[in-house]
């Protein structure tokens, strides 16, 4: 894996001198073309072995390009507010928009690697860990961002050598640490997880270009190159065509039996028994978040429905017996531009809360498996890759104590129509009804069937969905309560079992 | 996940023999469509709980459709023949050729499931099972066949339900065993284990299709018309086009140097020495073979070079050694006819060895990224995916114990010119010669580029390649009889240490 990168590389300085003008001018231009088209967006990896000039590539391309389209990410320890999330949230929120280049030095391997190396983790963790990495690179790729992944690397007697110079040297002797030192006693060790992570991540899509780090003249150069031919590669494909959807479908309706019919509709509770059951539930969720182990978990309630099945209702149940300081209401509507700008999941990613807080999103990320696939406003290629995608998003929330509780309400057709009128009959619910819902019902169908898609592919036991039977307004809500919690009840239970009381550090697999 | 196959899905006997015959029939035109194109295989794998129907799902494909175009393959206990091999190993060898339908009941599920289940392995080994099933699953898309995957499932009390029925009916009593009820037991256990496998590998290219297994009618026909529409739908997907390039270019050359540049060409072994050495080689060659471990593992030689850099020769050195029983050349020319019907790894995996064997590719995989990028014979989508590939194909050898040694024999040019030219004037030599490599010699650097590419992306701490100095016959053999030596040495030592004495049966993480 790293033959070519130890062979010495260099390149004089007469021809560096001559080189570097042109490519300069080409990259500020390839970056111009790409801020003026707003196509894609470019992430750029720096890893590499310590010595090996990662810090400076980052520096140069700073210097080389124009500071105001590119963004750089020196990934340190993180914050508070960064261990409170899961940890791919700090890589979100840095993301570049698209026509953007944003440059990361230290990535989502940095700690799996340290981890490895240190022998906190087994190769088995590591691989859960490349697999996300390779899983999130996907995802990244078929939103259409050019991943280009940089690797630094040098041979032992060369970071030696390296290591040795800059010590000589009273003006950089500040960079050589103690612990350069500790890792370059177990280079052995790095190599070899270094070669691991090369191998298992270098995708099709995004694989890891390895660059000799020795000589400044020969690396800048390449990875100016590098990076102009990739950006002018990209900017010359010819705009998407539709991908060809190779999956089998899904499942053909046989029967006429599905999810959403088994439910029983006339569920109902009376006024006087609801105000009692409301009362007791809206105690006891307010005396769970008041737990002391909550500070170390946190809830995502998602609500998903048929228009006017009372989410908004529902929600005000809920946050009516939560601490204004704790919780916060997203409503989804259509994307703002900056959102529109970003992978589809980047603007789910920006409302994580922290630990100790309940957030609760009006409509959510299962918009793209349900009005943008009805509707046709993403491809069909898109949403059906989204179910795993939805999948690994949740499977990170919930290792990382954010509990996913996810309702649908459900209510049936002649409901929503008694609904809708009685809407346009109310002046004060009149805003609540437009044109765009009684065309939505017109899709009832395809609508119920992308609901039942969705559940069969996105209940899972971490993060289950509960489809409420909502033509009664007060059972609905009851039932949406108790289920919440009874879900952050167990929580706590197996909180206080484990004993858990720290907040996410990067950990075992991360 | 198991929603919609928990419903209690039925069809009726009236509604289900009015649908069967058209759905037959429809079947049998996709079938006779899909063998007449060629244009791809078919996959089919089947799998579930005990007590789904999955046996009666395989009987109902072969009734319903052509015997002549569709194979099924029940996966139960491993041979001996299959034991000795990677465990991948025996769905290679049943994989479908294009046009035809390869149905599977057992795939390579079924043990990361029961090993989950038995608590023999822990999750992250079942992650990294999973995920080598996903990463062959996208090969095999990717190379251009249809996988449908179905999984059939019953609630709990429809398990049992499903048990006592069969139990009480004197004709089908045999079928309820012991093993049923202990995994009934261990129902939940299953489901959750169940659950994990289809979100994990639910990819956008396969994902699994879910089906209620209670009510035979309308399980047939949903196996059925999925299978249809899904042979349909890629029937009717026109001629792939090129698939776009989405990573960043391989490194440009910089700089003047690369790997093969740094190659003293001048090294050289007397032929009197080169005498004494070889019988040396030959001798401990023949003995290591010998050692009592030798037969825990096996031996796969790779042999790459350019034209006329002397692999033949080599190759004779090493058999010359070696007990003619248990070694095997493999000569790799223009795929045959029933291999360009296959996945391009198809035609290798065939012939990987049994424990206690060497086999000596001359040529091999890597004709993917050497000739075949270099002339065009695959786009450069597929050619660049081949590295991982070629990666995981390996690591799946070294997993199971089968060494994996490669060799680049590399002359200078003025070299081969040399030898062409003795090849033509020598009578007994010029079968060796053809227009072919005087076409290939105009494309040195073209190819000197693929090698580098090759070494840099496939020399792995499991596998490296070692490169060797072909312009001496000589040295280039004792340096490769060396090599060969110190490797198995290395790896019987590793053998006598671990005190291995079985055959490879299904273990962790498999």
């Amino acid at each position: 894996m790293f033959e070519s990168a130890e062979l010495g590389h260099k390149i004089k300085k007469s021809v560096y001198e001559k080189e570097v003008p042109a490519l300069r001018e080409a990259l500020l231009d390839a970056q111009f073309e790409l801020a003026k088209s707003a196509a894609f967006q470019v992430i750029i990896l720096v890893g590499g072995l310590d010595g090996s000039g990662r810090g400076a590539t980052v520096n140069l391309l700073n210097e080389w390009m124009d500071p105001r389209h590119i963004q750089t990410h020196g990934m340190g320890e993180p914050s508070d507010e960064e261990l409170d999330r899961p940890m791919m949230w700090r890589f979100w929120r840095s993301l570049p928009p698209k026509g953007k280049i944003g440059v990361f030095l230290g990535s989502w391997y940095t700690w799996p690697i340290l981890n490895r190396v240190n022998g906190r983790t087994e190769d088995a963790d590591l691989d859960q860990s490349l697999e996300r990495a390779a899983r999130l690179e996907k995802m990244l790729v078929d939103e259409g961002a050019l991943v280009i992944k940089l690797w630094l690397h040098l041979s032992k007697e060369k970071q030696e050598k390296r290591f040795k110079e800059l010590e000589k040297n009273p003006l950089t002797r500040w960079k050589v640490t103690k612990r350069d030192w500790k890792h370059y006693k177990q280079y052995d060790k790095f190599r070899a997880v270094h070669e691991k992570v090369i191998r298992h991540t270098s995708t099709a899509e995004a694989p890891w270009l390895v660059i000799e780090g020795e000589d400044a003249q020969y690396r800048n150069l390449t990875v100016g190159k590098v990076i102009l031919k990739a950006i002018q590669g990209r900017l010359q494909l010819e705009a998407s065509p539709q991908p060809r959807i190779l999956a089998p479908p899904l499942l053909p309706p046989i029967d006429n039996l599905h999810l959403l019919k088994t439910l029983d509709m006339t569920q109902a509770v009376e006024k006087k028994s609801y105000k009692v059951k409301l009362e007791k539930l809206q105690g006891r969720l307010n005396e769970l978040t008041r737990d002391p182990k909550f500070r170390y978990m946190s809830v995502i309630v998602v609500f998903e429905g048929n228009d006017a099945a009372g989410k908004g209702g529902s929600i005000r149940r809920i946050t009516g017996a939560l601490d204004a300081r704790y919780y916060q209401v997203i409503p989804i509507a259509a994307p703002t531009e900056e959102e529109r700008v970003q992978p589809y999941l980047w603007r789910f990613w920006r409302h994580l809360p922290r630990k100790g807080r309940v957030t609760v999103f009006d409509r959510s990320w299962y918009g793209r498996v349900l009005v943008e696939r009805v509707e046709g406003f993403c491809s069909e290629a898109d949403w059906m890759r989204a179910y795993g995608e939805i999948n690994d998003f949740e499977a990170q929330m919930v290792r990382h104590r954010l509990m996913v509780v996810k309702f649908w309400l459900a209510i049936t057709k002649d409901e929503q129509l008694r609904r809708f009128k009685d809407r346009e009959k109310t002046g004060f619910k009149n805003f609540k009804i437009t044109e765009e819902d009684w065309r939505n019902r017109e899709k009832w169908e395809l609508y119920e069937q992308a609901v039942c898609d969705m559940v069969d592919r996105t209940s899972t036991l971490m993060a289950p969905w509960t489809l409420v039977e909502a033509n009664d307004k007060y059972f609905a809500r009851i039932k949406i309560l108790k289920t919440l919690c009874d879900r952050i009840e167990d929580k706590l239970k197996e909180l206080h079992e484990t004993g858990i009381d720290y907040l996410d550090k990067p950990k075992k697999g991360d």
